[in-house]
């Protein structure tokens, strides 16, 4: 399978600063201020796993005109400076004085007239990568220009992915689709369920993805308790149901889905569970199209899954994917956003097997002007057996 | 090598609860709310890859008597409960009108006077994982209860590890102590830088890393440009001094170190500054016992690779490891914190080869009443090579 290729365009990052910056306009916004690898990262390419690390802040400014302004640690600068971003402002951290915050001052008031407004992400699946002290001081320092809400706009950027963006969970996907399929040539009853955890990431690897941010792995008899616990060294057995679950990443971009697999024939409750899922994304997938809404969503696959209309304890069913692994909309009943083409979202129902034990699948689509196009392998309502 | 065993007794997250209780008494705090992975964990043991997911916030209470109070998301309900923490409050999140807070709100309010003061992270190298939006309504519906820093209580707990904490870092930087004694015979000139990093991965894993959050990987002829790009497609090549440091985990503990190669026989300044940060390490390593201070060794190192002390990119020489890839204190001329046993650190200097080349050593060591132990396989003056 050929790679598309890395990176952007420039014209790509002129677009996204160009499309925020009309939007700051309207929200009279005189800058944005990011901290967020995600949030540097669209405007910029910025793409380093030393994020990982939690010591240093970094900072960009997004004027009301003109190319964004980069204030980052010294150690990031020659990887800044192969970007678009020609200003490049930088400090030895860590500081314990004065950790960049002088020079994000003196950046942010070149760009902000007194009393100008200054947009910082505060909604929801955000938060500011700063240390609340500093935070604190910097609104001091900046005074009388104020931090307010960046009324979601880099959040509302994100929502539509360009074709490129597109390209690039869709190879993350086929990595993962590949991957998936020689699950059955790996893994084996009786080897712990940390070690098919290990195995598993090894197949992504062997595949292509750049590195396997996420994963989580759940076995058990009618399915299992929950999809978040670590891997313990438990093996698998004979009878179980296994789920992998792969937030895999190729350039930057994240693929979200899982996998069900029986070892041995499923039992009925199994095989019956596993084709409601699967009918359940069937459905939702139906109904995605430019249009329709997020909570259409939801009440698909809700009504399949879910008829009783219980509590669900994920509290959604699905979300949207791109340069992280979770991102916006929630498919909630409460989410109205209406679906538009360049959505790439994950339909992720789950149904009660019996009492505490659940099946969970996932798949990945981006919503089209014609409806939904599958970037998973769309599984058939069969099981998969090993 | 046996690993050893999995988590912690509950006694030990009493007794961390218990000293950050006693901390809390001198700073006049009646709670700690904590809110990000490695704090919550610290006090729980609660571990998942779930938290890869910036979707939802998780708050933890430590009132100034008894265990935590976990405020959750229900997704996670199942996995706390395996904790030692049995007062679990869970709410649907996403919930776009409370996400939280009110559940939040009302747990700290049992736990605090009026007036009371509940402390937050806000030094260096923490932040507030929750949108800002929900922290400045929390703060409002406190009141009259008022959030200050936590005096780095936390932080400062975290400096000391205890036995069982080493033992998983030990354990860890003997995975990637194998991992890369394998890379001879698995690396070749020619092959993509891509695809040595997905290689090492894979060596990694095999080796029994749970996972490999952090790889960071560098080539060039007389070292390398920086050590935080990503790797791109071009290959390696003889002549090339290749560099690999990883942040593996194993049951949550990180190693954090690197390695470097010569692809062929190293040019004279390539064996001469590789033999100049290994004596770096060795001199600050004899000087690390307890009573000594991090300066000591910043000076130590620099002494050693920066005789007409320039200013450094990488902004330190070392820094803490733990349950982060890096962790306080910072290896820089302005932290008098005075070493103690139990403290991990890496010391890692760095030496300009020529203009704009580096190379980069880096070794995790314990600190003992009787002097530093090494926990990564402290190398020999000579670079390998390959």
């Amino acid at each position: 399978m050929t790679a598309p290729s890395r990176g952007f365009p420039v014209s790509e990052f002129e677009a996204r600063t160009k499309a925020a910056q009309a939007l700051m306009a309207e929200h009279e916004l005189s800058a944005l201020l990011l901290t967020t690898e995600p949030e540097i990262r669209y405007y910029t390419g910025f793409l380093t796993r030393f994020w990982e690390s939690p010591t240093r802040p970094w900072f960009l400014v997004l004027p009301a005109n003109g190319a964004p302004i980069a204030v980052i640690p010294s150690i990031g600068a020659h990887l800044m400076r192969q970007s678009w971003v020609t200003d490049v402002r930088t400090w030895a951290a860590p500081d314990y004085t004065d950790d960049g915050i002088s020079l994000l001052t003196d950046a942010l008031a070149e760009c902000v007239p007194v009393g100008g407004r200054i947009g910082i992400a505060d909604h929801i699946e955000s938060h500011v990568r700063l240390p609340l002290a500093d935070l604190r001081r910097l609104e001091m320092a900046l005074l009388p220009r104020v931090l307010v809400g960046d009324g979601g706009i880099t959040r509302r950027l994100r929502l539509i992915k360009s074709e490129r963006e597109i390209e690039k969970i869709r190879h993350a996907a086929g990595v993962a689709n590949r991957a998936f399929d020689r699950v059955p040539q790996t893994i084996t009853s009786g080897m712990p369920l940390s070690e098919v955890i290990r195995r598993f990431q090894m197949l992504c690897l062997q595949e292509g993805a750049d590195w396997v941010p996420y994963l989580a792995g759940a076995a058990g008899a009618s399915g299992y308790a929950d999809v978040i616990s670590p891997a313990t060294d438990e093996p698998v057995s004979q009878g179980d149901v296994l789920m992998l679950d792969t937030g895999l990443v190729w350039d930057g971009y994240f693929c979200d889905f899982d996998r069900n697999f029986s070892l041995g024939v499923p039992t009925d409750d199994v095989a019956s569970a596993h084709a409601r899922v699967i009918d359940a994304t069937r459905t939702a997938a139906e109904l995605a199209r430019p249009g329709a809404t997020i909570s259409d969503l939801f009440h698909a696959m809700n009504g399949v899954v879910n008829p009783s209309g219980d509590v669900m304890e994920a509290g959604r069913l699905g979300h949207g994917l791109g340069m992280q692994l979770t991102e916006g909309p929630s498919i909630i009943p409460q989410d109205h956003t209406v679906l538009a083409a360049g959505m790439v979202l994950t339909l992720e129902p789950s149904v009660t097997v019996r009492d505490g034990r659940l099946l969970v699948h996932e798949e990945n689509i981006v919503i089209r002007d014609g409806g939904a196009e599958f970037l998973s392998d769309p599984q058939s309502p069969d099981i998969r057996v090993i």
